[in-house]
C-alpha cells in the first residue's frame, strides 16, 4: 500500500479515537446531528476541502420522520451549549444536517463518493462501569441519545479520510466526495440527500459500516450485501372514528379498534410472492381513552420488506388497499404517514472485487471478502446513493469493517474494538487513491 | 255467534279436512304454487267471488328469490299433471301464483281483509308409519316440498272462509277481501302483493297462523306479535375474484375465501344497539375449486334482524358497508341480492281486542287472549299487508290459532290437530260479520 | 316532615356546604380516600356512633383494582400532610378506607342502612375562573383527582344525615346503620364491604346519587334503576410472547398483536343473546415495542356486560374462552385481572313507593317520582349491597337526586347545585324515621 | 444406444400407443386402478418378472385419502366388468393396487428402480369431435374418471420398458425393479409404497412425467426439480358445533363458520419464515344449512407447502395450533384428517448427469438437459421415493420427457403427442442397460 497513506494513518490514531469519542459523548439523533455536523463542517473546512451543507445537499420533500420542531429546537440550543459553531446550525434549520464536502485534483479521472452516516440511535447509554463508555468517560451525555450502531465510527473514519485525501492531494486524478448523512436510522435521511443530486456525478460509491456480519478486526466484506438488501417501506397509521358510551349507545361510535384489528388480521395474510421473500409487521398499536368507551382513535407503527423494491411495491400497495378496506368497513378516516424507506439493491460486483484487490494490500487486513452479507436480514438507507449512482450508469457498493462488539448493534451496552478506525482509513484512502488513478470515467 | 255461521261450519268440517289434505299431499313451494293457486281460483269463483291472480295481484319488480325459470317450468308441469287449470297456470306465468278474491256486499260499511299462505316447505315428508300424513295416504307426493308450516291449513280455513261469506252474504255490509299469497316462506312473496295495491282499500286486516306461540285446540291469540314481529333483511353475498395456483403464484390470485372471512368477522362485530335487538346470521358459506387453487368465487347466505324496521336498517346498512369494504381490501368484486326481506311491526292494538271480544263468543275457544306473543323471535311477512294497512290509516292484527302439534314447525313429521280448521273457520267468518257491520270504515 | 329535621337541617345548611368543599378540595380517589374517610369517621364518632372502619369492613379478597403500594403508600403520606388522622390512616392500610357507623335506638324496629360513596374520579379539575369551584378557592389541589361524580355531596349528605339521626334519636326505633363506601368508580369497592357482611342485618336499604337522570333540585327518582342496572365486569388482559426481529427471524416470535387482534374481533362477535342486551367493549389496547420488532406484549382494557347478571355472566364467560384460545392460536401467554364487577339488579319496588309518598311531604320536592331510571346505560356498584340485602329478603332502592350541573358528569368542569345539600338529608332524615317506626322487621 | 433396445421399440411402437390408449379409455382415479394395475400384473407376469402387488407392496396404515369401502366396490365391479382379472382385483382389495416387478440377472451389480403412477384424474373427459381421444374413441368411458396427466402414457413406457429387459436380459446385471404406483393424485400413494419397503434395495432410482415444463417431444430434463420439489401437507378439516335458530336463540349455537373464519384468518397471517418459502391456502369452504340457522358444521380443504420437509412442518404445526384455538374460541369440535403429503426433496446431481449422457446417445432425444425445473412450483409425491431412496444412500432423480400438449394439464382436453411413448422407453432402456452395467453397487 502507499506509503504516504500509511504514515499519515499511524500518525492519526489517537486523533481517530478522540474524535470517535468525543462524537460518542455528544450523541446526537436522526435529524439533530448539528453538533456532530457542525464539527465535521469545520474540520473539512480546515482541510480545504470545498463544503456545502444545508439546504443544498438535501431536499426537503425527501426528508422522512423529522422531528416536531420544538424537538428540533432543542436540540440547536443544546448543540450550541456543546460548543457547536452557531452559523452552521443556523443554516441547517429544520434538520438539514447533511454534509457534502469535495476534493477537485484538477486533473481528469473518474469522481469516487463515500459515504458516512453520523445520527445515533434513541437509547439511554448505559450508565455502568462494565461499560466501557461510561468508564472511561465518553459515554453519551445526552438521555435518549447513544451512538449504538457505529456511527461515530463511521464520521471518524470519515474525517480520517479527508486528512489522508489532503495528504495526498498531488497524487490523486479525479475527484474525491464526502457525504456525510442525516438520520440513518429509521431510513429517513439517504432518500433526501440522493435526491438533492449529491451523488449525481459519481461514478465509484462507497457506503462502510463496522460490524454487523463480520465481528473481529480484520475480516472485511467489499461487496456486502450481495445477496441483496431488503427494499422496506416504514408507515405510521392512524385511525380516527367517534367515541361512544360503550354501554348507553355503542352503534353512535366508531370503533377504530375494530378498523385496527381488521387491518392488521388482513395485513398479515397479504399473500407470500412467488418472486421472493416478503414481510409485513405491525410493531405497536396504541389506541383507546377508557374501557368504557367506543375507541376513537388507534395509531399503528408498521413496516412492510421485500426482496426487492418491486416485492415491497407490492406489500405496500397491498398494505394501503388492506387499510382503506378496514377503514371503510368501520367508517372511520384514517392518515397515513411514510416514515421511512429503503431501497434495496445489490452492489456493483466488478467495483466491490476491485476493492477486495485493494484490501489485500493492507497488511491490518487478514480475512478480505470480495463478496458476502452485510448483516443477516439487515436493511441501509445508503442503498439510496447506491440507487441512484447505479441508476445513472456508475458503481456502487458497500464494505462492511469486522471489528469485535461488546454487544449487539442497538444495545445500551454497545461497544466497538478501536482498532477498526486506522484500519478503516487506509482501506478507503488506499481505494481512493487507485480508483481515481487506475478506473475509466465510466459517466 | 251467529247461528248460519255455526251450521255451515258443521257442514263443512269433514270438506275442510278433505281441502287441507289434498293441498298437504300436493305440497308446492314458493313461487310455484300453481296446482294450489288453481284449486283456490276455482273454488273461489265457484262461490260466486270476483277473483283476480297472476300479474294483476303482483308486482313484479318486487318478488324476491323466484326459482330459476326452468325451475318454475318444471313445476308450472308438475302442476298441470296434478289437475291444475291449464289457463290459470299459464296467467300465473313466471310464478305469479297469487290470488286474491272480493266480495262485494253493495252496501255500505268497511273493508275487511284476510289473508293466507299457501306455499310448503322446502323439506321432503317423513315416509314413516309412525307419520300420520303417511300413515293416511296424504303425505306430499312431490319430493322437496311438504307442508311443514300449517299453510295447508291456512288455506282451507281461507277456502271455509269464503263458502261461509257467501253462505251469510245478504247479512254483510261493506267488503270482504280474501288474499291467497304465494311464497311467505323465506319472506319472499308478501312485499309482491302488497305493493300492487292489494289490500290498499282495506280498513281491517287479519292475518293468521296455526300452531306456534299456542299448541291446544282452544288456545287463540287474537293480537300475536304484540311485543312486535321484528324486521329481517336475507341476503344472498357473491364475492368474485381471480383464481392462482397457491403454491406457484400465490400473489396473482385475489381470494375471495380471506374476503369473505374478513367480512364474516366483522359482521358479527357490527355493535349492539341500544335501542333494541339486532342479529345477524351467515347461515351458508360455499366457495373455491380446489385445495391449491386461490378461490375465486364464494356464496354467503346472509340475514340481519331488528326489532323494528330502524333497527334492522341500521343492520342491513353497516352490513352493505363492511361486505364492501372486505371486498375491496382484497381487491374482489361482489353482488348482493335481496332474497328476501320483512318489514316487521306491531298488530293494531283495538283489532286485536275487538276480535278478541268476538272470540270469546265462540265456544270452541277456550282461551282466548288479546295480546301474546306470535312465535318466540319469528318473523311474518304478512307484516309488509299490516304495516301498508296501517300506514294508509287502517288497523291490522295477526291471530294465533293453538293447535297440538306432532314435531316442531319445519320438521318432516310436522302434523297439527285438524279440529283447528272449523275453529278458525268460525272466529274468522264470525269477524267478518262483526266487523262489517259493526265497525265504521276507518278510511 | 318531622319539625326536629326541618330544624336541624336548616341549622346545617352553610356546614353540609362546607363539608362538601373541603371533601372537593381534598379529592382522593379510589381505594385511597384516607383524609376524607379519617374526617367521616372522626364526625361520626363525635356524633356517639359505634364506628367500623379498615379491615372490619372490608373483605380484602374482593377488593378489586386496588393501586399498587407505593400508590397507596403516597396517597396515605398526602392525607396526613393533609390533616388526616394518624391512627385512622395506619388502621386502612392498603386502602381499606371503608367506615360503616351504626346507631341503635336500644328499641325493637328494623335495620335502614344507607350507602354513601367517597371517592373522586381520575380526572384534573379545570384550573379556570368560569368553573365556580376554581373561582372560590375549592378546586382540587390533588392533581389527577377531582370529584367529578358527586360524591363528595353523597359524603356531605351522609354525614349531615348522621347529625340528624343524633338529634332525633329518642324518636327512632330499630338501627340505622350508614355505610361510607371506598372505591366506587370503576366498580372496584362495593363487594368487598358487602361481602364482609355490613348490610347482612339490614331490613331496608337506601344508596343515594346526584344528578344522572334528573338535572333539577326538585327533581327526585325514589327507585331509579326501576328497568334495571346492567351487570358488568371490567377485565385486564396483558397477552406476553417473544420479540423477534421482524425482517431477520418473524418465525422465531410469539405475536401478541394477532393474538390481540383475534381476541378483539372474536369478542365483538360472541353471539347476541335472546334473553336481553349485552355488550362488550375493548376500549383501550396499547402494545409492542418497535416497528421492526415481533411484538411481545399487549395490554387491553375491556368490560363485558349484560341486563342482568345471567347476561353478563355469559358474556364474561364467552370473553374468556375467546382470549384463551386467541392465545393458544399464537403460542402466547395471557394473564387477565378483574378490575371490577357490578351485580346488577332491580330496586325493591315497595320500597320505592314508600319513600316517594315520604317524599311528598318534603317542600322542596317538587317532582317526585317513584320509579324512574338511573342513568340512561349506566351502572352502579351499590349493586352489590341492593343485590345482597334482597338475598337476604330486605329491600333495597336507590335515589336519584336531582341537580343542576355545570358539565357532565366526569368532566373537569363538573359542578352541582348545592341546594341538593339540604333536600337530600331531610329525604334521608325523613325516610330513616318513617321506616324505623312504621315499617315492619323482615329478615 | 443400444441396437436391441432400438430394435425391440421400433417393433413395439403401436403396442405402446395401444396400451395407452386402452388405459387412458379405461381411466380409473386414485386407488381404483384396479383393471389398470391387473393388466400391468398380467403383463409383467408374462415377460417373466416376480411381481407383488396389494398388501405386499403397500403399507394401510400410510395410505391417505382413500375413498369409501362402497366407492372402492363399486370401482372393483366395474374394473371386473371391464376385463380385470378376478384374481387381481381381489388381492388389491381396499384400494392396494401397486404393483412392483423384479428382474434379477443374477450378476453383480446395482439395483435400479423406475417408478410409473397409473391414476387418472378427477374429470370428466370432453365429448367433443376436436379432441382426440374423442374423435378415435378412446376417450375415458367412466364418467369422473380422466387421464389429463399423462399417467396412462407413463405406464404404457413402463410396460414398454418390461420388454426392453425382458428382450436384453442377458446383458443386464444386477436388478431392475419397476414400481408401479397407485394414487399419486392428491399426493395419496407414494408414501404407502415406500414405506412398505419397495425401494429400500434400490440404488438408482428414476421417476418420469410427460409434458409439464418441456412441451416438445425431444427436450428431456435428466434431472427434474433440481431447485427441490416443495413439500406439502394436504388437509381436511370439519367444525362441528351447534345449531340454533339465529333469530331466537343465537347464544344456544355454536357458530363454526365463526370458529371456521378465525382460523382462515389466521391461518394466513403465519409468520413468513426466514429461512425460505412457505405457503398456505384454504382452496375451498362448504358449511352451515340455511340462512337463519347458527351453522353447526364446515368443511375446508387446504393445503400448507414449505420449500423444504422443515419449512412445511413450521406451517403444518402452526396451522393445527391455530386450528385448534379456533375450535376452543368457539367452544365447537374439529377433526382433521391428512389428505396427501409430500415429503420434497432435490434430485441427486450425479444420476441426472449420468442420465444425460446417455440422453445425449438417443437420436429422438434433440434437447438434452441435466439439470432444470419440474414444473413451475409443482409438486410430486415420488419424492417420497426419491427420499428413501436417497436417506439410505442411493442416488435418485425424476425425469422430464418434453411432449405437445393439446390442453394443459388437468383439463378435459388434455392429449400428449405419442411419439414420446417409444422415446421414453429407449431412455428409460438405455439407462437400465448402463447403469447397471457400468454404475458400482453404492448401498
Amino acid at each position: 500500500m502507499n506509503e504516504q497513506i500509511a504514515k499519515k494513518v499511524a500518525e492519526m490514531e489517537s486523533e481517530l479515537v478522540a474524535i470517535r469519542r468525543d462524537i460518542h459523548r455528544h450523541a446526537e439523533t436522526a435529524w439533530l446531528e448539528f453538533r456532530t455536523a457542525s464539527l465535521v463542517v469545520k474540520k473539512l473546512q480546515a482541510l480545504g476541502f470545498a463544503v456545502s451543507y444545508g439546504p443544498e445537499v438535501i431536499k426537503e420533500e425527501a426528508m422522512m420522520g423529522v422531528p416536531a420542531p420544538e424537538v428540533v429546537a432543542k436540540a440547536q440550543q443544546r448543540a450550541l451549549e456543546q460548543g457547536a459553531d452557531p452559523e452552521i446550525v443556523k443554516a441547517m434549520a429544520g434538520g438539514k444536517t447533511g454534509v457534502v464536502a469535495t476534493f477537485d485534483s484538477g486533473k481528469p479521472g473518474p469522481v469516487v463518493g463515500f459515504r458516512f452516516d453520523m445520527d445515533a440511535n434513541d437509547l439511554t447509554e448505559a450508565q455502568d462501569v462494565k461499560h466501557r463508555p461510561f468508564r472511561e468517560g465518553f459515554a453519551s451525555i445526552n438521555a435518549g441519545a447513544m451512538h449504538g450502531c457505529g456511527h461515530d465510527a463511521h464520521t471518524s473514519i470519515g474525517l480520517g479520510l479527508a486528512a489522508v485525501i489532503s495528504q495526498i492531494k498531488d497524487e490523486l486524478r479525479g475527484k474525491v466526495k464526502l457525504v456525510f448523512q442525516s438520520a440513518e436510522e429509521g431510513a429517513r435521511g439517504a432518500k433526501s440527500m440522493a435526491e438533492a443530486g449529491v451523488v449525481d456525478d459519481v461514478d465509484y460509491m462507497i457506503g462502510i459500516h463496522v460490524g454487523l456480519s463480520r465481528q473481529k478486526v480484520g475480516q472485511v466484506v467489499c461487496g456486502a450485501g450481495a445477496e441483496g438488501f431488503p427494499a422496506s417501506t416504514k408507515l405510521d397509521v392512524t385511525f380516527s372514528g367517534a367515541s361512544a358510551h360503550a354501554g348507553g349507545a355503542p352503534e353512535t361510535g366508531r370503533n377504530t379498534i375494530l378498523a385496527a384489528t381488521a387491518a392488521i388480521q388482513n395485513l398479515y395474510a397479504i399473500s407470500r410472492h412467488s418472486k421472493g421473500l416478503t414481510r409485513v409487521n405491525v410493531g405497536t398499536i396504541q389506541g383507546g381513552s377508557g374501557r368504557n368507551v367506543i375507541p376513537a382513535y388507534v395509531h399503528l407503527r408498521l413496516e412492510t420488506r421485500g426482496a426487492d423494491w418491486e416485492l415491497n411495491e407490492y406489500m405496500r400497495e397491498r398494505a394501503y388497499q388492506i387499510i382503506a378496506g378496514a377503514a371503510d368497513m368501520y367508517g372511520v378516516d384514517f392518515t397515513t404517514t411514510l416514515m421511512g424507506e429503503i431501497i434495496g439493491g445489490v452492489p456493483s460486483r466488478p467495483l466491490a472485487e476491485k476493492i477486495a484487490e485493494i484490501a489485500q494490500t493492507i497488511p491490518e487486513i487478514t480475512e478480505p471478502e470480495a463478496l458476502g452479507p452485510f448483516a443477516y436480514g439487515g436493511s441501509e438507507d445508503y442503498t439510496y446513493f447506491m440507487d441512484r449512482v447505479q441508476q445513472l450508469g456508475g458503481q456502487a457498493t458497500c464494505i462492511v469493517l469486522g471489528t469485535e462488539l461488546s454487544a449487539v448493534h442497538h444495545n445500551p451496552y454497545f461497544d466497538i474494538n478501536e482498532d477498526v478506525l486506522p484500519l478503516g482509513v487506509k482501506l478507503l484512502g488506499e481505494s481512493a487513491l487507485k480508483l481515481t488513478t487506475t478506473m475509466p470515467t465510466i459517466r
